[in-house]
């Protein structure tokens, strides 16, 4: 029975980082040799990373990847194990996201991924064109093995049926799939039916890492013919994971390329022994969208994840964060700190006239349970001289005092112009604090509170925020986030008594609104229907599209849901709102 | 011989206001009517407003639009004139860019757009699914008539040539065709030749009006059989333009659906007299875009109309600038004052211990020549208050003074704190001033003089600042911008004797490398072959891929070339620059 060794090379890239990449992935094929493995599998572009976006409409940019490909393709010339690397093939018709085979020094064959999604964050058919034509498969070992991209596995109708009647017992799939909560367990259902109704074994490798607002989690996994999970690697770290695969001696029907003798074909039959099995996907033990609770570890991981490959692919080493007291940013500070360790996380506190003692001490305590620096920079001052300067053109009466909003963002603002200072003096990166639901409802001031270079959880409602300070402390033996910043009620405390609630309803009302509105692309009209109070729709409708104008200029954060602000919901700014719906 | 009048509807509409869409629709209708026109012909997405962007993935917009054209179908019942208007038709097979033939109280017929466009600012494949079939024609006032949505028309084997072959003399052409500079001309050249390739007449009719980032010029017009320009629409401005069509009487081939009596079917000939026509279109006369000077007013007037209608359907009256003296803010304020008039302008002067008495003086000339009021605060004491809250944190001794770029940056945010707290207290909204060679290579501070809800000249080099500036000059009795501003060395004032030519290269040698490198897609290795200085195209490049993150976070504004920053670049943020090339 013919046996194959995969190596399934989970690795971590940096979008136009051509020599890196290529470095590693040559390093990761001299390790899948040492472990003896005959086949090396990489994630989708794996030479450009992915999303490489408008560096595809370069020519030149296209041209250096493929010469980077060569590179990677002649390091094979003394090794067994043959690799499948993803590249950016250039054509006189258009370019392919496309694998190609190496061994032995060359590109033996090159596969066109034919599915280019276009949706949600996807923009592929921007740049690519769809590859079409005959099933390109290979024997290795005595297997044949066929090839995927990514999207290609999703639909019932792809490559697969086509290359497994052709004789592929093994489909190798490279993928940059992005996480969001949830996501992992999608995958495993769709793999587990697409390799039992093809009757093929289905070895799945996900790139790892972070890219800007995109997170890819890994998990990496081979699915046998009747369904079931052979082998998975871990989530949100790179790996490389060896499985031993056995397979039925093929018997030939269809056309492949046989590694160690290139260019000879022949026609094996249909391999035996397939065809019937059915994988019981057993839909009751599936939990639904609607009720599943998030997987709080999951995500947390991939904020973490994030934060960090955001800092150090961009060439920083340290973060500067705004400690309120408040829960939201004591979070993000808390995944700084597990993406980067205390000594590269500095805390500031700014307190005003209108910070409670509570929220110092808060912020306080929180910096010593994470073992961070915490300076202190009172906005007194720069506030008074803002407010004496202002009181000509802003007509306010002698006592140099604004009121009202103007005064509650400018002392915001007044803490951006400060973590933006320090920023520039000492080259640490900015991380904001906002979370998804004042992101939605435009709760946040522009240059204020959301000035930055990345904010961390912009994709996570305030609901949710609660839960994973409660779960993040349950993970240490001492809480690290102080009780009393998680009990008290939120308030941005720009004013005397402020309380979130007292410009927002309740968040346990708004963020299943702002789910339905947002996520799930419902109108004004049909969140009534769904017993929702019309008023309060109105009014929560009417401030998340009015809030266009500040996302724009939000800096980039993790995406962990099925709809995140920024590419993945592209919203005009110029609109008449609310004109449907009441 | 038969004769149809025809009334270009080249109007203003506004994303997502689908009843004051309607209402606009059904006033032209009736124009159109008294103006005895047998056919009026609106632009693509006439009811929605183009582009939607995502509003088209909530299902209950799309069909609250359904509805909105079915009232503006039964508005035709007692009138003479057939319309065709730009909808979203939705189907269980996805949506379609649709237009509408209405006539006699109900929609007559529906053509689906096939040609879908996926590059540049256009995302259409996200969204709709390409029409296919038979060409949809009807017969009106004895002449047969096909139609085309926008990108249809651009490409030689779209539906133009079918609908020719089956007896269509007439083609409507439903757009959405935004503006760039010398698109005009462009749109000229390829409906001659569409048009006297197919022997048909073609009545072109575009949007008008500022969307976000997008300005659509208008600038319908007729094209003969022969390639002739028959009728054309003002740019820029709304307008119904009635042209009377005489064509020879046709002979019947292909099916159509005769209006007055709908759903009577026959089949003429095709029409004689035509087909052999040639036009001339003597390439000699077109200049190419590298010799061609920019259209300066054609590109002002753009920067007008996007200004004005950004302000005006986002809801404000009026609008605030930060006057520094400087050409840039000279030249917006100016376009502000020509967008709204003097009395909804508002300059803020922000003088520092650097700022020079030339630049304070300019500005207070510059208001007076534009009859805008123009009021002084200081920023010292903030600037004084600032540094010595951040004495402390940043080390510095002392003296309570920072330095170097943290100290510019601060001067710079101090200004941007100044112009949002007016921005709050009145409601006006802020103007930013940077021209598109800062914007490229980073030369501005993030919340500085980068802080506001739109960036007028965003998409224009620094050296067609200059010249757009002097002929705005010329345009005048007497120059609005002072000489001295365009005169003076370009300086940011944050420090003493400040120059932008100790930071940069001079403008006449960084703009060219800029449109190689941003317009042009080339890469550094190919600008070195181009001729440019190999340590200058590093460092030029360098500063561009750095500034992405700033980028990101700037406000839109206007496009008028063929790649603007903004959705027409889509670059990663998170990117190993400069690998590729010197």
């Amino acid at each position: 029975m013919p046996e194959l060794s995969v190596a399934l090379c989970q690795i971590n890239t940096v979008v136009g980082d051509l020599d890196g990449n290529s470095s590693k992935v040559i390093d990761y094929l001299v390790e899948a040799e040492r472990l003896g493995c005959d086949l090396a599998v990489f994630p989708e572009l794996t030479i450009t990373g992915y999303p490489p976006e408008d560096l595809l409409l370069k020519p030149g940019f296209v041209r250096e990847n493929v010469e980077a490909l060569e590179r990677v393709a002649k390091a094979t010339a003394d090794l067994k194990t043959v690799g499948v690397v993803g590249f950016v093939d250039p054509s006189p018709i258009g370019v392919f996201d496309a694998a190609a085979v190496i061994a032995k020094g060359w590109t033996v064959d090159v596969y066109h991924k034919q599915r280019l999604p276009n949706y949600s964050v996807f923009d592929e058919k921007r740049y690519f064109r769809a590859g079409t034509g005959e099933p390109i498969l290979f024997k290795l070992a005595g297997v044949i093995v066929g090839l995927a991209i990514c999207e290609d596995v999703w639909v019932a109708d792809g490559p697969v049926p086509g290359e497994a009647k052709s004789g592929a017992q093994l489909i190798a799939v490279l993928n940059s799939s992005p996480y969001y909560d949830g996501r992992l367990a999608e995958r495993q259902l769709m793999l587990a039916e697409r390799a039992a109704t093809n009757s093929c074994t289905i070895a799945y490798v996900n790139q790892v890492g972070g890219q800007d607002e995109l997170i890819f989690d890994g998990g990496s996994m081979v699915c046998g013919p009747a369904g079931e999970l052979v082998a998975s690697s871990s989530t949100f770290a790179e790996e490389i994971t060896a499985v031993r695969l056995h397979f039925p001696e093929p018997t030939g029907i269809g056309n492949y390329v046989q590694i160690d003798d290139a260019g000879k074909r022949s026609k094996p039959a249909r391999p035996a022994g397939f065809g019937t099995t059915l994988v019981h996907l057993e839909p009751e033990n599936i939990t639904t969208e609607e009720t599943r609770p998030p997987d709080l570890a999951a995500m947390y991981a991939a904020l973490v994840m994030g934060t960090r490959d955001y800092v150090e692919k961009n060439g920083f080493s340290e973060v500067v964060i705004g400690l309120s007291g408040g829960i939201d940013s004591s979070l993000v500070a808390t995944i700084a700190v597990d993406a980067l360790g205390p000594d590269r996380v500095h805390g500031v506190s700014m307190p005003s006239r209108y910070s409670s003692r509570g929220s110092v001490d808060d912020a306080k305590e929180l910096a010593q349970n994470l073992g961070i620096d915490l300076q202190e920079v009172p906005i007194e001052e720069v506030h008074r001289a803002f407010s004496a300067s202002l009181a000509g053109v802003l007509g306010v009466p002698g006592v140099g005092r604004l009121s009202g909003l103007t005064d509650e963002n400018l002392q915001s603002r007044i803490r951006g112009v400060i973590l933006m200072a320090i920023s520039n003096a000492k080259g640490w990166l900015v991380l904001t604090t906002g979370n998804k639901s004042e992101m939605a409802v435009g709760y946040s001031t522009l240059y204020g509170d959301s000035a930055g270079g990345f904010a961390v959880i912009k994709d996570v409602l305030k609901t949710t925020v609660f839960k994973m300070s409660e779960w993040r402390n349950d993970q240490a033996e001492k809480p690290v986030i102080p009780e009393a910043v998680i009990l008290k009620p939120p308030s941005a405390e720009l004013r005397e008594d402020q309380r979130d609630d007292q410009s927002l309803p309740p968040y346990e009302v708004l963020d299943p609104i702002l789910k339905a509105y947002i996520e799930d692309d419902m109108t004004a009209e049909e969140l009534v229907y769904l017993g929702f109070d019309p008023g309060l729709i109105s009014r929560v409708v009417s401030l998340v599209d009015r809030a266009e104008y500040k996302r724009r200029q939000m800096p980039p954060g993790v995406r962990v849901t099925t709809k995140a602000f920024g590419k993945d919901r592209r919203m005009p700014i110029t609109v008449k709102p609310n004109r449907w719906g009441p």
